[in-house]
């Protein structure tokens, strides 16, 4: 049976990753939303399993001992990661794994499992990009400048990154990570094994 | 504007390549399809500049020296060739180029541009493929052994393509080939470029 592969998606703030992500997702089965555990406590209306793993700090740091994270990272005082095990049961059975990450921690991925596809979306324009973080209305002008720099940079350290997808319009965004998903399940090494087998 | 890429595409004698080519170039006018040149003569029904571009030998001699092709071979006697003027001009009107040329005219086109990618269609298995050679008829069962040993011999040697589409349905291989096109143009050189100038 065909093996599911593992797709980092990163992209900054304000570039509509999570629409792009949940259109992406609408009725595909076969992909599989990979969630991160916390030692953060739970917020009003998150649902263990769903929105995060919500787990202790103890057994957060056994866990780190135990090599059962792919990645990850303290913020504020906890910690966040991508445990392994889930990734992998997805990727047995068939499934295609997607983390919602950013770049250090596409970084820790990558040097565990380089064959892991890293994708990040970009914004048409800074323009565009300027305009979206404006529209939210939440932040005062100064942040959104903070936010844009912030982007270029980061768009600037994922120059080694698989592919950039532009996200113009929510469909083509979407059209283009099927394809790049599509694409990555023809390389050789994958294909080989199964005609040669025959 | 975004420029287009090239796309060699190669496979074993009864694959059926042809047809998931037709079916790929359906209403799609901005790919282009490379039309190759020949010394040999034209046969009943043949269009120049459609089938083939008909030209002299000491023509093609002479575009030998001038470096105008991306790959060229010498074949019971004829010459056939690639000729980069009409690949160039089409890139650079946007437009993706499709080479159907085999393993040695592939290692020639990009040794002089590693850009290009190479897509190698295979068969489901090496019994499907005996199925459709002896299907067609045209050949003795010694003959179809021949070809399927020629076609297991050519995907060993296609082991560096960067993408096998398994063509167990043409709709199916058609989506293959569409999403490697797509996929090729989120490669970060193109679209870094096209986002960092903006």
């Amino acid at each position: 049976m065909k093996k599911g592969k593992t797709f980092i998606i990163s992209g900054p703030s304000g570039v509509g990753k999570s629409t792009v992500l949940r259109a992406l997702f609408e009725g595909r089965d076969d992909l599989y939303f990979s969630v991160s555990a916390t030692t953060r406590a739970a917020r009003e209306g998150e649902v263990d399993g769903r929105d995060y793993h919500f787990i202790a700090a103890d057994r957060f740091r056994a866990m780190i001992e135990e090599e059962a994270f792919l990645e990850y990272a303290e913020y504020v005082g906890n910690f966040y990661g991508t445990p392994k095990k889930y990734v992998d049961e997805a990727m047995e059975a068939g499934r295609d794994v997607i983390l919602d990450i950013e770049i250090q921690g596409a970084t820790q991925v990558c040097a565990k499992r380089p064959e892991t596809v890293r994708i990040f979306i970009a914004p048409p324009s800074w323009e565009e990009l300027e305009r979206r973080l404006t529209a939210r209305g939440t932040d005062t002008p100064e942040k959104v400048q903070k936010r844009l720099l912030r982007a270029k940079v980061e768009m600037e350290t994922a120059y080694d990154y698989d592919y950039f997808v532009i996200n113009d319009t929510v469909e083509n965004a979407v059209k283009e990570l099927r394809a790049i998903m599509c694409a990555e399940h023809c390389k050789p090494a994958e294909r080989m094994n199964r005609i040669l087998k025959k």
